[in-house]
């Protein structure tokens, strides 16, 4: 191969900056994802990140999977694949969901990479510039960084411990023309709250009647540890519900494995738009998923989970009782990955990680970055994982944590 | 659980249609996808996909790594990872990109999932709606597919035997702005042709002097079956070329890995992109492929697979050459899996397939999927594939293929 011709090197350079579309200027890069980088360090307790306890992911069954797929269906399980998925994993899911609650056939679902995928393809199927979009305050983070590049209007509506307060909708929804409710019914993340069945009925009378769909996005739902399941709200609504899930909580978040129950129409939308972005998710993958889920184990292994998680947060809870000073509030999730904590009004959380970090080595995220615009709220909030810490480092960390909260206005 | 309440149900139904964003609009499905959905029926010879031979994937060793993965690292595995990608796999990749003659250090590499997600992520971060791209004519489905949503402009430059006719560059970039050039300079798809030297030096000299990127794409630069290894474009031109390659025609289609290089600045927008897209690409394959990759066993599977595709490229050469009747032409690839055929102007692919396809069971992809729009050309061409099909099943397709020509023009 002859050698480069070094004669234009440096003599000229793309302006990358000036070449960036307008929807990369609203990608921002915020100080906090700056900070949590220094929550890897190994002497940091955080509770900071949503992982699984890596612990809890079923290491051996994964390999069993994998030795009798190569085994018996290597060159099939290598290959390209059709974009909505392998068919016996999306029948697996059909009856799985309707088990759930929810009427489903192979035709309703697409696989994604994550429920991260499915929230972009709402965007990108769905979302024009200065569409107004109904979101919690506080809302999921990948929801936003999902949707901002395609520049949507957001209107918040508060929480309180039964859920979105869907009470306000139709006040909204009478002035206004909304293209979609998001809501996280179940273990809300950040917030840690499940919206009750008198609001789910609610929500979609308002939603009926104002003609607006919802986005119902579940990745915590198979993960309760308390009290009865709630009809998902695709249930009470299915030709007008988009339904999120993913096996990133119950499976493992590394394979990159969700999937997006709708109306058959809808999954044709999204099917070309995820055709256009990357063809489809890993073949191999869904392979490997559809074997552990047919086989019984991940049903056996979520109910493992729940226990360990549950542990988990009743150290955390037990810890804040116990370490906390007063003035500090926090939600009691019957579920999921997170709980929610509610400084005095002067706390500035961002601040507050920043000193948590330096002096007590621990981490969380603060709140304000669970809001669509920082003047919206979440200043003197946190969110705090306890599916990932161990049960004495949960303890370990508030306690750090508390030693932080007293300095501060204890 | 309670029982869904149905008073709801059928009441009332979203307009899907209508609550599409216009880039949905954009999406286009064609009749010919339909037709080739018919290519799928096992008594059909086709040379349509794109598909490697699945009796040359890594089966075992691909099990190998996976035993020993899951054995020695499991957790990590299966647990989230950074969006740039797996530092191993980057480390692994810019060594052997600087063989290949790219100057890249980890810093300059993302893994997507498949290079059709880096197609996507360049529409994403660089083109607003109305920006002017140039593309070949024929060029790439996947790259239109991939962009047609973010709504650009194509200005096309046909191709000859030595590549995209670039000294016609100078007239179309003196006149207009122009965001980026699209170029695949191995063994073209669909065209089978490879950008000379003189030619790759001519483009960065034009890119250069108007202020133009370009985006390399080259899956195929590795599946070289006779001549010699031509230099990148990306090493005439290195802070300004975004170089795309995959893992698809090497190792595996289905696991769904590619890699981008560009200069760091750039990588760090497509990774803000990425993080909202779907967090990052599967852990648990990069896992596998740097295994197999620092094992040094792609080395020598891609070594295995070179020996068979060539051989089915000869298949199908000779065969064209004995059985196809005067009036038809077509590319001689040096590499890759595509050639292209072109039979007399009168001839239209399109209803020629549907013919190939009743009578004789032999499918293949006419010609004006590949141009940006129907009136640019390619009614009276065809992609064929040559990787996918036994050296036995290219000679009996071309013989059935020659069948239908002869009864339409010979």
């Amino acid at each position: 191969m002859p050698k480069p011709n070094s004669e234009l090197d440096g003599q000229w350079t793309t302006d990358w900056e000036r070449a960036c579309s307008q929807r990369t200027q609203r990608m921002t890069s915020s100080i906090i994802r700056e900070l949590l980088k220094y929550t890897q360090q190994p002497d940091v307790i955080s509770f900071a990140g949503g992982m699984p306890a890596p612990e809890a992911f079923p290491v051996r069954e994964v390999r069993e999977a994998c030795n009798y797929i190569l085994k018996e269906m290597g060159p099939q399980a290598l290959q390209y694949g059709p974009t909505e998925g392998y068919p016996p994993l999306k029948e697996y899911l059909a009856e799985s969901m309707q088990k759930y609650g929810i009427p489903a056939v192979q035709g309703n679902i697409l696989l994604t990479n994550g429920s991260q995928q499915a929230l972009d393809l709402i965007g990108k199927v769905f979302i024009d510039e200065g569409d107004t979009i109904v979101v919690g305050r506080p809302t999921y983070l990948g929801a936003l960084q999902a949707w901002n590049v395609y520049g949507p209007r957001y209107i918040t509506v508060p929480l309180d411990d039964d859920g979105m307060q869907v009470e306000r909708l139709e006040g909204i929804l009478k002035e206004q023309k909304v293209k979609f409710i998001y809501i996280l019914p179940n273990f809300h993340n950040p917030a840690g709250v499940t919206l009750s069945l008198e609001r789910r009925y609610q929500l979609v009378r308002i939603a009926a009647k104002y003609g607006t769909f919802i986005v119902e996005d579940d990745p915590y739902g198979q993960l309760r540890y308390e009290g009865e399941d709630i009809i998902p709200i695709i249930s009470l609504h299915k030709e007008n519900t988009i339904y999120l899930s993913t096996f990133s909580k119950t499976l493992s978040p590394g394979i990159r494995l969700g999937w997006i129950v709708a109306p058959e129409r809808v999954i044709v939308k999204f099917v070309q738009a995820k055709q256009g972005t990357d063809l489809h998710t890993s073949t191999f993958v869904q392979y490997i998923a559809a074997d552990i889920c047919n086989r019984g184990i991940l049903r056996r292994h979520v109910k493992n989970i729940r226990r360990m998680y549950r542990e988990r947060r009743d150290v955390m809870l037990a810890a804040m009782e116990k370490y906390f000073p007063p003035g500090v509030t926090w939600t009691r999730p019957q579920g999921g990955l997170f709980l929610w904590v509610t400084l005095p009004e002067h706390v500035d959380t961002g601040k507050l990680l920043q000193v948590a970090l330096q002096e007590e080595k621990v981490a969380f995220v603060p709140g304000v970055v669970f809001y669509p615009s920082a003047d919206l709220g979440g200043h003197n909030c946190m969110r705090l994982n306890f599916s990932n810490a161990s049960p004495e480092m949960i303890e370990e960390g508030i306690r750090r944590l508390s030693r932080v909260l007293v300095r501060e206005f204890g």
